[in-house]
């Protein structure tokens, strides 16, 4: 199995040093949980499960990987970073006491990397960090500023390396494989989690890690849902059915979408999905270098209105993509910066009316002279039996 | 599918708001997310994706569902709240900008509620609880004291009714029947992420709702983590393998773990396996209504150190079980309660050496005069081939 190399991890450190050092911080708290493991991971390799984790990376030195009492043997045979330290605030939310574990604690790690200096502090993934563990490390710094720096995290990872969109084409591969096997066997009296299931023996037979996000399969109205969660309902004849299927490969995330009828359309149901596939091809022609991202945003929005669709979307037309299936930066009308090449995006093309809805999503890389998909199977209407 | 009737959330908003009332607090913030899911699931039914969730409750009057911009048809539906507000601050981590979709402030929420008087404030889920979300309720009420509050609903969710009890036969029902078929395909050769392919598949076939934890497919050295996630290594001739398996029903979370040699044991390996299983039944017997917890960790610990097996134990021998596969309390040496009937636990027995470890895993609910087991398949010395 192909796998980002340790250069690469090495690099992605050294650039993180050098964004501190321009912008004056003294050092980074980087922070990731096992729903949100996505900054740890592009520094470390390292992907909690139950315990919160967080890398620290001074401007001057070398990073340490702080991770939950129960995790030592575990993150030494996965973290690219060889110091780790296990602090308490770290440990899952049960919150056992670990009579006995040695653990650090704030003060003692500002000691050791030798920040008793500190001034300022960039906090990254600050959306999901823990109120207990700002304090903790206030209460060891006093007189040091803490302030939300995720934009220096976004400027590293929005651009990939060729190895990145390599693991990213392959966990693309592996969606489409498993959305294959679905269009097999799908049909009326299947459970939507049913389905899920298919979906998910296909992917780690095919070598997926994981799922990149947990799979959407769900039908009837449940199909409104931007965002949403499989059930017990059983499909039924004629059910327009959401497919987001999402494989998981060294960390990055892919997700395919796509619309399926399990019997004949209705003539809105079908009016609605090609007209979302429509908009889809026109977000695919949109997208190329150089562009601004709000540019695109304005120009798919008053496609959409102009159509006569505008109240049948939510938002739109793409986010980024890489080691979550949604990533920063998204691209909305309030995306002020310019497409390069590199950068990678889920388009992700979702309309909803009353009582059904539609996504069609693919990943695409942006390239010198326009886009390249990395999905693309079934992108047609499809009215299965 | 049976699920927890409309009336049980309703007492259990009640069973909160006195417990509020009785220590004067005005209000909770109980916050959950994606991979931590639990408190706002025992109050609402509502399990969030990407985005963050929390229930504020009042200690007088109703409840209201807090949602990311991106949820509100999916909580609509799922929600045994009905009131429901979208709050910018939940927003997934890709933080989208969301021009135009209208959310609510924590000064609007705190207006709405009738609570601009609040003296204290509980916070719920504290460990989780992202720094930005305690500032914003902060400068909405500048006066007011908020502190961890756990405990309350620590107290609320430790003894488990009659459906909560069958919710969780049910999960270890599917958990034993993927563990099953596990036993029927597992040989050399295999890499571990396949294997969890057979028991994802096996799980959503028979009725999970989803994982209740990633599954634990672990072999060779891999099998010396006390945390982990498998990974695509090829299960060898004679590995010993660690299989946690772990389905989840209408919230609630089983594991099954049993550590299985494809081939044959090394001595010492047999030793350690059989010992673990012999340390693993003493829990069993130790575990009875009217018991101390610590009393049990200490006579388990005990137990342990008499006979040699000190150094090869991390932890142990129980955590509490139910919406988490872990979750509060914890059993160990410095737990100061009793047990009562009607709680829940993994009884959770893991032991390493140099080389590899092993857990024997299975759920108890503690009776009027024991326990009962909620998985007892091959608890047995197994060596396949």
């Amino acid at each position: 199995m192909k796998k980002i190399p340790v250069s690469e991890f090495n690099e992605r450190i050294q650039r993180l040093r050098s964004a501190l050092k321009k912008e004056q911080y003294d050092f980074a708290v980087v922070h990731s949980t096992e729903s949100d493991p996505a900054n740890v991971r592009y520094l470390s390799d390292y992907w909690p499960i139950f315990e919160h984790t967080e890398v620290l990376v001074p401007a001057e030195g070398e990073p340490v990987l702080l991770i939950g009492p129960e995790s030592e043997a575990f993150a030494k045979d996965r973290s690219v970073i060889s110091r780790i330290r296990k602090v308490l605030e770290l440990r899952e939310s049960a919150e056992p006491d670990y009579p006995g574990v040695p653990v650090s604690s704030f003060s003692d790690l500002i000691d050791e990397l030798g920040l008793r200096q500190a001034k300022r502090v960039a906090l990254i993934g600050y959306s999901i960090l823990p109120y207990q563990i700002v304090q903790g490390f206030r209460n060891a710094l006093p007189d040091a500023s803490f302030e939300k720096a995720d934009r220096l995290m976004i400027a590293l990872r929005s651009v990939k390396s060729p190895i990145e969109v390599e693991m990213l084409a392959e966990a693309f591969r592996i969606s489409e494989i498993a959305m294959a096997e679905i269009l097999k066997v799908i049909r009326p009296g299947m459970s939507e989690l049913a389905v899920v299931g298919v979906a998910q023996k296909a992917m780690y037979e095919n070598g997926a890690e994981y799922e990149g996000m947990p799979q959407y399969v769900l039908s009837g109205t449940n199909t409104r849902h931007a965002i949403s969660r499989p059930t017990h309902k059983l499909i039924e004849k004629n059910d327009l059915v959401q497919l987001n299927i999402s494989a998981r490969v060294a960390g990055y995330s892919s997700g395919v979408g796509r619309p399926v009828c399990v019997g004949k359309m209705t003539p809105k149901m079908r009016d609605l999905v090609a007209f979302g596939l429509e908009a889809h091809m026109k977000t695919f022609e949109l997208m190329k270098p150089g562009v601004l991202a709000s540019e695109v945003a304005r120009k798919y929005t008053e496609f959409v209105r102009k159509r006569g669709y505008g109240n049948n979307m939510l938002y739109g037309p793409c986010h980024g993509l890489g080691m979550m299936e949604v990533e920063p930066p998204w691209l909305e009308l309030t995306s002020d910066y310019e497409l390069v090449p590199g950068m990678t995006f889920q388009v992700d093309t979702f309309f909803y009316a009353e009582d059904f809805g539609l996504r069609w999503e693919d990943g695409i890389v942006i390239t010198e002279s326009g886009i390249k998909l990395l999905s693309s199977d079934k992108l047609e209407i499809m009215e299965l039996g």
